[in-house]
C-alpha cells in the first residue's frame, strides 16, 4: 500500500514527536510508507523546516549508512516566556499561601497540560546535553520529572524518604535539609542508576537547597555524575544558598509576605543563561 | 503569511495531539494559518482519515456556530497487544522476584515511553467517559495517573500516606490494607477535588484492591464520583477480591512462586472489555 505525502507527514509529525532523541534511520520510514528514500527526505525537509518555524523542536540528519533522523525538541524563549508570565500570575496568587510561608503548587503540579510544557522548556536547555537518568525525590517532583524525562527519551529514577520492599535492595544516606536544618534520610533502589551514568536532577521547589545537595550525595554513592539540576521555582534569595549557580529555574519568588498575604515572582534564571 | 497544506498539516497534527478532549474551533486553525475554513475542512478530513488508519485517535466533528474538531486518543487493539505482549515478557523475567513475592516493577514504571504507552491504552478505555479528575496514590502509580490523564485532559490529584504542610488542609481516612490487614491512613489535599468530580483511580499494581477501596472511601468525603479504576498490573487471582470486576488491567500475575524463580503473565481484563 502506498501512501500520498500528506498522510506521511502526518503520521512522520506523530511519530517523530513520539521518539524524541532517538535516531530514526531512513529506511525504516520508506519501508513503513513504501515509498522512495529521496520522497522520505523531501518529507523531512518540510517537516525540518515546519518544526523549526513553528518552535515545535529541531530535526538533525546523521548522514551515512547508519544515519538517520533525530527530533530534539526545543522551544523558543518567545514561547517559553508568555507561558513563563502566566505561570508567575498563577503563583501569584495571595489564596496559595499557606503557614510558615509555604505556598500552595499541588493544583499547578496536578495540571499535565502545565507540567508538560515546562518539562518541555526545560527539556530544551538539554537537548545537547548527553542525559542517562533524570532523578528526583518523592513527591512533588515526579511529574515534573516524567515530563522532562520524556523529551530527553531518558529513564527517571525516583528518590524515596523510606525504604520500600517493591524498590528491592536499596542504597540510603542521610542529609541535613537545607532550610530546617534537620536530619534526614534519602533512599534509592540499588538497581536504578548504572555506574558512570550521567544525571539530570529535576525538582519543583528548591529552597535552600538541601534536598538537591542530598540528591548529589547520593549520586557519588552510585558513581554516576550530575549532569544539571533543573526546578520549576526556586524561593526568594536565602543567605545560605546551598547550590551553586548550576541550576536552571523557570521561575523565581521575590517575595513571601504571610502577614501582607503578598506573594511576589518573577522569571527564574532559565531566560539568562548563556 | 500564508501557509503551505503541508505546513498546516504538520502543525495541526502537533497541535491537535498536544491537545486532547479539548474543542479547537475551525476559526482557531484558519487564523492561525491564515487560510480558508474550506481549507481548513480539507485539511481535517485528511487527518481524521490518518488519525484513524495509524491507531494514533480519533477526530470528531462538533457542527454549528460553537463547533469545531476535537481529538481524541484511541488505540487499537491490535496495536496494544503486541505493547502488552511486550510487557508480560518483560515482567516474567524471574530477576524481578523480591522476598515475599513482590515484584521489582521500578524500572518498568521509570520508563517513560513504556508508561506513555500505557496511558493511552487506558485512557482509550475512557474515551467517551467523562472524567473530572485523575486520582492514584504516592509513589508509584504517579506516572501512569499522569500519562493517562494528560491524555483526558484531566487534573492528577495524589493522596498520600502523611500530611505535608505544602498540602494545606487536608481530609484524611483510615482504611484497613487488603492483603496485610494494616490499619493505614489516606490523605488528601482539601482543595484538590471539586464536589461531585467524576473520577478516574488509576495505580501501578492491584493486590487485594484496599487501596482502591480506601480511595474510593476517600471520594465519599469529597462528594465525588468513582467514573472508573484501571491498573497496570492485577495480582494473581487471591481469594478476598475487595473490588469487583469495575475495574481494568492490562497486565495479570498468574502465579508467583518464590521457591521456584517463576512470574506468569497474561494479558489483563482489558481486552476482555465489551
Amino acid at each position: 500500500m502506498k501512501f500520498r505525502r500528506s498522510e506521511r507527514l502526518i503520521d512522520m509529525t506523530n511519530y517523530l514527536l513520539d521518539h524524541p532523541r532517538q535516531l530514526v534511520p531512513l529506511t525504516f520510514f520508506s519501508e513503513r510508507y513504501s515509498s522512495a528514500k529521496s520522497s522520505i527526505s523531501e518529507d523531512l525537509a518540510i517537516i525540518k523546516e515546519t518544526f523549526e518555524q513553528r518552535g515545535i523542536g529541531i530535526l538533525t540528519t546523521v548522514p551515512g549508512a547508519a544515519g538517520g533522523v533525530k527530533f530534539y525538541v526545543k522551544v523558543s524563549d518567545e514561547q517559553a516566556k508568555p507561558f513563563v508570565d502566566e505561570l508567575c500570575e498563577l503563583i501569584a496568587k495571595p489564596d496559595r499561601l499557606l503557614p510558615g510561608g509555604y505556598l500552595y503548587l499541588t493544583d499547578i503540579l496536578g495540571n499535565p497540560s502545565i507540567v508538560q510544557k515546562a518539562g518541555r522548556i526545560i527539556a530544551s536547555s538539554y537537548a545537547e546535553t548527553k542525559i542517562d537518568v533524570v532523578m528526583t525525590v518523592a513527591t512533588k517532583g515526579i511529574p515534573l520529572a516524567y515530563a522532562v524525562a520524556s523529551q530527553l527519551n531518558a529513564p527517571v529514577v525516583i528518590v524515596r524518604r523510606d525504604s520500600k520492599v517493591t524498590e528491592g535492595p536499596t542504597v540510603s544516606i542521610n542529609y541535613v535539609s537545607g532550610s530546617a536544618k534537620r536530619i534526614q534520610t534519602m533512599v534509592l533502589s540499588r538497581r536504578s542508576i548504572p555506574q558512570g551514568a550521567k544525571v539530570l536532577i529535576v525538582d519543583d521547589f528548591m529552597k535552600a537547597g538541601g534536598t538537591v545537595i542530598g540528591m548529589i550525595s547520593l549520586l557519588e554513592e552510585f558513581n554516576a555524575q550530575l549532569a544539571g539540576i533543573a526546578v520549576l521555582v526556586e524561593a526568594e534569595k536565602i543567605q545560605e544558598r546551598l547550590v551553586g549557580d548550576e541550576y536552571i529555574s523557570l521561575i523565581q519568588l521575590t517575595e513571601v509576605d504571610v502577614k501582607e498575604k503578598l506573594i511576589g515572582v518573577k522569571e527564574g534564571n532559565y531566560f539568562n543563561k548563556p
